[in-house]
């Protein structure tokens, strides 16, 4: 008798791959929003503009556990919590940079896109 | 009196821009695998595995809405339409690229992860 193995997930693809550790509404905002620096928590919420608490809090935590966010805790009073992205989150971060330059290139393309949609 | 114009858009970045674009869980799959060949309805179907078909269609129109796949139908019986990607579809395909690749090396770390956040 052996103990049943937890199913391991296999991918389409690289990409699908890829996009289970970034789907998540906020998650590359998030990294993009680490990637030059680490944060305090507070200063993180503010740069993803729109996001709540507790889907913040939540998508953090996913992030630390699959390895890309990594969390520091300075066990000070006030609290004070920084987050950054570990070795493994800026070669992620990296791999989107062709994505913000897609979408910087086609910002009035993507808006009369959205427009459109919302009202079609 | 003037008319209320339609409320645009606004970005927080390029990144965010783009993910408005790519947002549904299937958009990328779809995309990646219209790039190397525009694809009938049902093969394309075969190709992102798990998608029902109700979930494709609604993708497939929002992205033909948002100039970045294209629709063809030759109006035959039985019915042929073959999906491809718009030139601004591939331009977006092509920034992916570094995200596939990224998935392909840490396919394994990435396995890892997703099985312990599933039981943790």
């Amino acid at each position: 008798m052996t103990a049943k193995k937890p199913e391991k997930p296999t991918f389409i693809c690289g990409l699908d791959a890829s996009l289970r550790v970034m789907s998540g509404k906020w998650k590359p905002l998030i990294m993009y929003f680490l990637y030059y620096e680490s944060r305090r928590y507070g200063e993180l919420k503010r740069c993803v503009q729109g996001v709540t608490h507790k889907m913040l809090i939540q998508q953090l935590k996913e992030l630390e556990s699959d390895g890309i966010v990594a969390r520091k805790d300075y066990k000070e009073i006030p609290p004070r919590v920084e987050y950054s992205l570990t070795p493994l989150g800026l070669t992620l971060a990296e791999a989107f940079k062709p994505l913000c330059d897609w979408g910087e290139k086609n910002q009035s393309a993507i808006a009369a896109a959205l427009t459109k949609r919302k009202r079609g």
